[in-house]
């Protein structure tokens, strides 16, 4: 940690300053400039509030030269972290370190029947995973706000057809117990930030799909990891899902720089969301073969039988026809980029 | 809500469109243009979901024409709402409708001697409410997360002390029973789509202050809102607390004009938050009297007494004497603008 | 275009400005709301100013239902433009239309033997044109700002050596003559929106690799390519290379939805910068790959023989050794996606 | 400035490195951390190029600890500067240091009789300088350009009329001849970084109105003005007028906090443009009372006798009584601020 101290402070005032940073358990070094004098904090800074120091009158910036997460960071975790689930088939899928998994299925499951039908098409296709919404975070009150726990009950039972595991988003964690045959507990954007929930997560067993808040920093997507993490939690992929812009174009903007990006700073695998991120369903497969080719470890694809009818989010959901061709596309893909799909 | 039909769709199918929406309960216009029809839907079209209708492989643009919140919505309720809250000095203070409530206090709530002693000195300057955090969101595991219950104690005898009504964060909605004193419950910026949180704050009967997500609309701010009032509770004051840009000289950038815009479109009150917005106590008065010259409700202002030794955001915390010299040209202000404080 | 009239506003002033409308020569459909008519403009609605509209006291909302653009719309030029320009080698390279065109070279041009150099390595990896800069915008007045016309002419010695056409950078109109020779007319992302200067490369019949400002939307990129074009020049390369957001990681988020956006919107080919856009060189064949499987018609990417004394920009150039390594890829994902390159 | 090297590099290369460092006129100091060594640059850093050193295969990060501005920084020049300009009828009019500006008239200067009546209104309102546009700039090649050097010449006889000085914006350097007359040379947010521009500004002797860019960093306003004052031209006047955001509610987000910030950083005064920043005429005066509360040197705002008929941007025009309206209130806060109008 480097902290710049305001010029024309007097050196007696900079020392003091320096024993009382030390007392914290760090060594200071000095650099005296013509302007100002620089110090330069060595040691272990994770327990030194950046903020409070900024609000010393001696200082005028303070500059973190290590990242604020470690169990998420991939220094001290070099090898890639792979998550592997067993379907009730009996087979396992994994994600990451070399595999490429692909989870696909409606936004909200509606019935028996769209639900079963959409599985088995997405598995012939290759899925690895389905995903389906009982429980949907809305904008309005007046949306359809998902079928709830019985939509989850349409989910297993698809599970149980098709051997595939499932993913479904949580938005109350007193709804964890519903979850325990859910594989992987999905977090949405909007709740990446819920520090309450994070915590809770933390202490569950089971994988975690965090995605990118819209708004939301490479670092603080990590952060956010770190409390999963922080409570013992290993298991986590994380999710690129678009970020706000000022262009409205498309729903949001897909942030594929984010791939290289999280997999530097950390250990953790990747996926790419470009359904919801492009919001618009002819745009699907160019991002989703672009998101491979920008190396990440997997997709999060919304593929319903009935775009037209669907209850939410219809126009970003691309037809098992459209998928079973983009998936064809995509092993071409993740062969050049040896990836196993 | 407009439908532009994609160009050289057939007459027929148009019909046969417009006829499916006739079955939802509204009235179809023809607009026929050289290259393509568009449909003007009439009646109560809050019901009709645009994202549907996008996926509908004949429409090419939905643009809604009425806002899609209606409680919060001034267009049907024209008049300012005011929020009351006696003390428990039997005084009561006001938010709204020509009422400028000031709310002042720490960041956390760190000991009694703190809490009590700047709550003294913001009373004496002229705060209506008292702010302090017991349970604090914090992007790190690692950092200072309040005092939690304790810190709630210490503020519930702040109250009692100076007489203060009190606002403080409700970050689980598994503490709302150990909320029952607190005056004005805050929903933080980072919970503003917590849409499970906001659908139990509409069955309770406390004042909420729903503060604005950092990349969150105008009309994003006023679906939350429409949540809370969907559920029964009407009593929601509005918090313009800064925005994300590409620019990080302030920590967000405070968007005045939400201020007039929010009161455009809703009669509920708006108060700022000049403190968290900028991250910068050398800037908060001049943004305190910016809120006020934009027509702001209220104003919440971190106060500390020593923000050196702040455990959070001291950097961005005022002095209690400098806000005592703040509320002397506040209230100037507040008297060109005909408001009472 | 759609007009909202002000809810409350009487039938008769409704007549009396749809006559006015009509005095412009488009044709006004009425829909009468509940709570507001709503009127629609058929024709050719280019001349109508949606400003000049907007602040009339009737209106409450103006929404445009066609695009801005005519010349660069691909609805009334479906095919494909492509850009073909012969090098002094007499070979024909080609961008757009199927065509892969790959630009390389260095930031800036520093001396000869470096230019010399890098154009003969980039030339044998596979690369169509050669870049480099000779005037260069800087935001520092103290840094770096190119050789200037000595940089010209070496760049145009080793479009003489390789038999590569070249693109360089204009800034000044006044430079125009001197450019003569150059193959490739690249106007910066900071002067996307010089109209001054777009409209005098209307009159010029050079290609123009116009950059994506970096805070533009899709709909102004095509806004500032119809400057040019309404000039009469339709040669036009558009250049998608980072947008601004919240996040500092990379120095621009490369916003790859741009390629298929722009595609559909329009005719003209786009190609992606992805050294500029993010930055770090260690990232650039990642982002150069999904730029391609996103749909892409070229690359425009930074070589360096010494990236650490590169004059500008170092730190996003990638070495002869890599780009040759990503080139062998690219044919692949070229191969794959039914390109030339 | 600050040099974090690469954690895990051996001490005889940093050695190596610190000694080139050395070369370029600089001492550095080491921190030797546990994980890694981080240098200080001690002395003129100005001159070495951070982007250079990111490139240096040894390096993680380079954090600047001085701004990269010398003759724009407060630091060397603490006391405001005071723009001066003496009107055809021998009044002085004065911006910054403790003096409030106000200018106003239309976006674009259409007839005599418009010029003419505006300028008196805003004149007998207390306005201190005339605005008008001649050259326009406009997204669309379609739209109104201007009345160009007719709209010069109507400027300038209302100036001779009114005695007003007036502000008009310079888009093309080959005008500047024609604007020997115009007493404050406007550049248009588009052009802040038209740094071919920005050098032949600095050559000339008129007081310069720079717009802030609409996604340009408060370090890139400063570095803008650096490029002008580097020329040897000190009258520069600042401007904010809005940055884009997600949210389109208002036109571009005014962000006032740029006004503090820029005024900390530089002694040039800084004014703000209520009208564009918004584009809304209702929000005008309230955004125009915020920025004179936020400490404003002065304002550019839009009046229009006939807002509904202005060929541009008559949605944010206020009329002329309006206007009247508001300098009463403006001179209230401007007494409140200590500051003469």
């Amino acid at each position: 940690m480097i902290i710049a101290i305001k010029p024309g402070t007097a050196g007696a005032e900079v020392q003091e300053f320096a024993a009382q940073l030390e007392q914290q358990g760090v060594r200071v070094h000095f650099s005296e400039g013509i302007r100002q004098t620089v110090l330069g904090l060595v040691g272990d800074t994770t327990g030194i509030d950046a903020d409070a120091l900024l609000a010393h009158h001696l200082v005028e910036k303070v500059i973190r030269v290590q990242e604020p997460y470690k169990r998420a960071n991939r220094l001290f975790h070099p090898a890639d972290t792979r998550i592997d689930i067993a379907g009730p088939d009996g087979e396992t899928r994994r994600i990451g370190a070399g595999y490429l998994g692909i989870i696909a299925g409606p936004c909200s499951v509606e019935t028996r029947e769209q639900i079963i039908g959409i599985s088995q098409a997405v598995k012939n296709a290759g899925a690895a995973f389905l995903r389906g919404g009982a429980f949907k975070p809305r904008t309005s009150p007046y949306s359809f706000q998902g079928l709830g726990s019985e939509g989850l009950d349409l989910l297993l039972e698809a599970k149980k057809v098709t051997g595939l595991p499932i993913v479904t988003e949580l938005m109350d964690i007193n709804h964890l117990e519903a979850f325990a045959d859910v594989d992987i507990i999905q977090i949405g954007a909007r709740n990446m930030q819920n520090f309450t929930l994070l915590k809770e997560l933390g202490r569950c067993d089971k994988p975690i799909l965090l995605k990118r808040g819209y708004a939301c920093t490479i670092t603080e997507v990590l952060m956010a990891a770190e409390y999963v993490l922080a409570g013992g939690n290993d298991q986590i992929i994380l999710c690129e899902r678009g970020i706000r812009s000022f262009d409205n174009y498309t729903r949001n903007v897909l942030d594929l720089s984010a791939v290289p990006a999280l997999k530097k700073q950390s250990h953790l695998p990747v996926i790419v969301d470009p359904s919801h991120a492009t919001g618009l369903s002819w745009m699907v497969s160019a991002m989703a073969k672009a998101a491979v080719a920008a190396g990440a470890d997997g997709l999060i694809i919304e593929v319903h039988n009935n775009p037209e009818k669907a209850l939410c989010d219809g126009e970003q959901s691309i037809t098992p026809e459209t998928f079973a061709s983009l998936m064809v596309t995509l092993k071409k893909y993740a062969d050049i980029e040896g990836k196993k799909i």
